[in-house]
């Protein structure tokens, strides 16, 4: 397929990488357009506006929170967004993990113009998207998504493909970013607990996943959390409070408490405060610890 | 070996019976004998005192508490415990969940006697008990530990040898519960979320557990949550509530504050003021939807 | 002083009223005109258009929420706003509870159109409205507050002027309802306590606001809540939450936790869950006795 | 009254003073005998065993927590407690800050012994006891709190006489202290938000307390706070940890969930683990500033 992809960051740029591997034509925009020239080596085309990546059948934004979408989507300024440059019957592919609200907009917006508009999520770290393992939930129009699935199976391992409104994906997405962020945190307050008792914290962790916590979010974010590896980031702090902020508001929204969600807001508030912002959202884990009298988790 | 076998509730029973299977001379003993009756039938032998029960190389208790194991360890009124029975050199090994502070105090008691004491309580539901598959967390002088090694084969999929002081491996089993009882409620909360904007449980789960949580605590807990079928509980909500004081209770203790644990305690006590005492611990998970509007966890 | 009021709901209507007894003129505008019969009688002027409203010297505001203050200042559609009607020089007091950033938003609109803006939210039920028994927190100008003195001094029985920062006015007013929402949770869950174990609440209320508590935000909230009496409301659920959720904004702005304000946002939602949008926000002190076996507030 | 007093620490000895101000008999005990010294220059009475304080009409302890009360009655070894030296018929005045629980067992065996017990908690720093202007909450028997007016007129500027179970004197004490903690913890977070906006604390403290909140609770702890006046310590960090845990145990035995009571008990460990154990408990409410990135409350 011919295919546009808008922001080359952490994940854009190994999705990306995969759609070419996979055979599909790919014309990749990026606000920094250093970051294109390793996906041209590999047979992308580099456009320098977003107007230029949208004459395929399909575009993927891959961005880091609501307002960079907003203003991809609806352009800024004098600056022509996917929403004016998309042919009619194209799909804009949203990957990004923003808000129930937002999806919600472009959703209206992309149909009164003709367009399709699907949420298409998806789980997991770099090395995921690098190794085209992710996850994908996929929520819209379900004929439109049924199209999609030679894109999604070159970036993924499985697509998931839920109820049809496309925010519904996002929902789901915002969720799963909260367990991970619950396992962060009850992983760190029981390594705080045991780790004052002298229980080696590696062995611990061993423990752990050879039974009933044989899964990855375990795995990988115990590991790191073990060892205090909180930087370079897989995915910032920053990042992961912009998760919270966007869960609660969904919450909020649809009058559900969310107790833990309160608590991991709160924690990330306080990792930022403590200089945290760019280190990985592990070192949410590590503030059990030092409530405890130990080390607060801050950059080298 | 000769080994008493004092306790035979869902857990007890399941490991007793596999203890007979792989070969081992079981004297059994519960306070309702009735309970005995099956184990004789698989070749133990059942005895009215637990003095009875402590004249082989190892006693195992595995009972619902602190004061259960009190009781029968220090005798009752004119009862004989298993202290004033054991032979010198002989093993008590406590599979019950207890606290950090009574595993102290029986460490001390039996070193005084001149006996061994071993903690080795185990992870599992009754089904996992009954099919030999437990896992196995071991703490106590390593030489004994190491010449239990057949008696733990025996109940469990695999044997964790941790640090030599007993109390260490009830820490890591209240942790481990505390663990368990921290997805209950993540699931729960995430579960409301979502369920209140439509999508299906059943599905949301299959996809939490194809991806980063494919693991035993999500499938088991989150298919009991999912389908709220709380009856017949595999564990009771009032050991849950049991599980979780002592894990604060040793929190407090080492100066490690738990914001989950506390969190789950007040839920554990919103679930027993309901009703909910008898109801699998699984049942906290539907306190967030309860709080979201929807119906209340409650015995049928 | 010649002065517009707009918003003659609960608080306004008293407000206004006061600044007719003191002998300011009075021009009145609300969105729902029958509102402002009352006060006719009492000498004030009704318009329909904010621009009637806003040819004093100083223009009063007094809305429900961020909305409904943009809406006004701003203009709606085809239909005049403040900020396009106001003299130069003259002064936009808003005594709405908003937002910190809205605050901020109004400063610069306001100062680029050549007039000044005051923050200058209050303290007190509605009854301290009718009363002039308001407390004025005032932020702005220096001069200007100054200037304004007879305004407040109508309506209210002490003014704090604080830093010169509108928006600061706006924290502090945040911070104090944040302050009695804690009373009337912190009184929630002590009652539930102390009720649970027979002690008669009025009783115990009394000992308290006879002692330590010797306050008003005790005696009216605890009233209230010993009483059950969530209606009608004086200031309504929705309008707790709403309060709540600018607070924890400002405190995420700021990266400051606030761990007792998460929990009142997910009690307010609970009890909108519940159907108790427009009962008294006291309501939200009940909820520990529904979660303790109790019943739930709810509507009658 | 012929009176005998055990325990003069802060409390207690300006009790004891003001027993003697007011024409009553006292013998007092401590167990550092050189506290007795400024009391015997009044005209006390000092003695060596607890058999000795316990030949009057009354005996009143007043001590630090469950363990002190528990040997002082029930005698420790060969040390004769109160149990078996007060006359039948006399009454034993607890005035310490202790669980429901031990509450119950000393209502119990005194009543098995032919003697009275009254539960008498006091509310009031060791300035006010000092002062005589404690608040006494009795509970027991009417007829013998009603005899003992003279006594608690002695200490105190009011008494309220509860319903007749001592008990429940012990839990609205601990409610009373965890309604102080609470105003503690919220004053604290609110300081924190407000102050990092720069508002001068203690402008902000004079606002509040001239108005919803003019109450002794806000203005002493909020003083001590907003100057960060944590030693020497009125009431200390852990004897604030042992309330909290004591209103928790009722809360649990009544199933009644304390969510602001769960926080503060993270909070207080938090306070000790920092290094906290002496300051005084109004040091927790600095908690929320250190988690926003400031100092952490220590001791100098």
């Amino acid at each position: 397929m011919r295919i546009g992809f808008i922001g080359l960051g952490n994940m854009g740029s190994g999705m990306a990488a995969n759609l070419l591997a996979a055979g599909h034509e790919v014309t990749a925009y990026n606000r920094s357009p250093e970051k294109a020239a390793a996906l041209v080596e590999r047979g992308a085309t580099a456009v320098t506006t977003i107007a230029d990546a949208c004459s395929g059948d399909v575009v993927i934004s891959m961005l880091a929170d609501d307002p960079a979408v907003e203003s991809v989507t609806f352009g800024d300024g004098d600056t022509a967004g996917i929403l004016t440059s998309l042919p009619q019957g194209a799909v804009h592919v949203s990957s990004s993990t923003i808000s129930v609200a937002l999806a919600d907009r472009l959703t209206a917006a992309h149909a009164e113009a003709g367009q399709h508009f699907v949420s298409a999520p998806v789980f997991g770290r770099p090395e995921a998207a690098a190794a085209a393992k992710l996850f994908v939930v996929a929520a819209g129009d379900p004929a439109v998504v049924q199209d999609l699935s030679p894109v999604f199976d070159a970036v993924g391992q499985r697509t998931f493909a839920i109820a049809p409104g496309p925010k519904t994906a996002n929902l789901v997405k915002l969720s799963g970013n909260f367990l991970i962020a619950s396992v962060i945190e009850s992983l760190g307050e029981a390594m705080a607990l045991v780790g004052k008792a002298g229980v080696d914290k590696q062995q611990y962790l061993e423990l752990l996943t050879s039974t009933l916590f044989a899964a990855p979010a375990y795995q990988t974010y115990g590991g790191l959390l073990a060892r205090r590896e909180f930087e370079p980031a897989g995915f910032a702090a920053h990042l992961g409070l912009k998760d919270v902020r966007l869960l609660l508001a969904a919450g909020e929204q649809l009058e559900v408490p969310l107790p833990i969600g309160s608590l991991l807001r709160d924690r990330f508030l306080s990792l930022l405060a403590g200089g945290g912002r760019d280190l990985d959202w592990s070192a949410l884990g590590a503030l059990a610890e030092w409530e405890a009298g130990g080390a607060r988790p801050a950059p080298d």
